[in-house]
């Protein structure tokens, strides 16, 4: 099994990546991201998205209650449902879910967070953000054996029924665990991890999951989360994670054949 | 096998919904739909939602491509969930679908519709709206077999894949006649089909299915399109259709026990 994930940019290769999928032997869960989206969703609508830093440098989006409506419509919503058609118009018989749905991705809601702000910490209180524990792979199984192309995205669920926004790279550790996948293929809009963030052409073509913290030096942004969760999906029980292009022509084959970042 | 519809407004009695379904013994198909909130995400989207009349007089969604980009966000993202959240919170292992989703509604495309405006007829183009004519009962029934409940909404998916906006009740007729499903309960906000349409206390007690043609006279604005997902639903092999109140303490029981209407 194949566990694939792209991120929510808007320069991906959508129908390249449903191609490559179709030609894949073994079965794939694919989980999408939308944050792009859903950022220009919040400013259309008002109210825009709000983002915190955590104290150890680390920035996130503060999911209130009205973020949490906005983030569904448009991860479940708009761009499950996009995601569901590429898939579908090559004759790839996706099932769009969101981690609520029979309870795919349980987690824990945290609800109020420390943020650092001009030097200080501030207490934010009932935020709908959370981390996923458990998951369904029940009905993963179910639609892999019959041939369904599960297309998961935000939001999780609490154990309670409150639906949390969680990080998409972290989770991919916890389905490898609770799905037994050895491999992950994790899309982005970037060649792979650089040396030089501002310079595509430093890709570093391989790393040793030994090594993976170490790398934390050379991350900027997002990236600091893909590491974390490749250290979690190693963890789990994953062996090789492949960091790829969404951008490219053949995406997926493309980072599974070495030429983005391999990780084992 | 009951399949149970609700509308899209705005004072349904979401949670009774789900107690009462949690209660049946026997497995249901939930379709939910959604135009009070979508026209409110249009409206706040700078948007509005369109609306065209038929030559014949029947009032319509103008679903464009914006269009069909809001009705997804609301329909299958953000009401969606909140169905699949509701009925989560009593236990109910709710898994949300879309029509597209493993093609559970597949249809056809009408792209050019005729409208009348100003006594004139004049063509529509290029809408995203269409009708369902196969249903993926395979899907519907492994969910049902593995304790799930479907809570299934719009958009729809064509067979070369793109998505399009059809009337949930309409597909119900569709998806009796696929499912083999006897009975179904429709519920709306009115206590039945009132003969006074603005007089709640005319409902209608019940109504042989041959004499639901001539029902047409009473019927204003959505319930002319409940009476031909009727009609079309007894042509299909339904044998009772319970229409009832959303709105009151026991939705789904209550229209069970006859307190709306009752056609059969």
């Amino acid at each position: 099994m194949l566990i694939i994930k792209v991120g929510g940019g808007e320069n991906i290769n959508k129908a390249g990546i449903a191609e490559d999928i179709k030609k894949l032997k073994e079965p794939v869960v694919f989980v999408h991201g939308g944050r792009k989206q859903t950022d220009k969703v919040a400013d259309a609508l008002g109210r825009p998205t709000k983002r915190i830093q955590s104290p150890s440098g680390v920035t996130s989006v503060l999911t209130d209650k009205e973020a949490l409506k906005t983030l569904t419509m448009v991860y479940a919503g708009l761009l499950n449902k996009e995601w569901v058609q590429v898939f579908q118009k090559q004759q790839v018989n996706a099932v769009g879910l969101s981690g609520a749905d029979g309870r795919i991705w349980q987690g824990e809601r945290k609800m109020n967070l420390i943020a650092a702000e001009n030097g200080k910490e501030k207490l934010v209180k009932d935020t709908y953000t959370g981390k996923v524990n458990k998951i369904n792979a029940g009905l993963i199984n179910l639609l892999l054996e019959n041939n369904y192309l599960p297309v998961i995205t935000q939001p999780a669920i609490t154990e309670d029924g409150e639906l949390i926004n969680t990080d998409n790279d972290r989770n991919l550790g916890v389905m490898a665990g609770a799905l037994g996948a050895k491999k992950l293929v994790v899309l982005f809009e970037a060649p792979g991890m650089l040396e030089s963030p501002e310079d595509e052409s430093t890709v570093i073509r391989f790393i040793k999951k030994s090594e993976l913290k170490n790398m934390m030096q050379f991350a900027k942004g997002m990236m600091k989360k893909k590491i974390i969760g490749a250290i979690e999906a190693f963890a789990a029980g994953a062996e090789e994670i492949c960091w790829g292009d969404s951008r490219i022509e053949n995406p997926v084959t493309s980072a599974l054949e070495g030429k983005g970042t391999t990780i084992s």
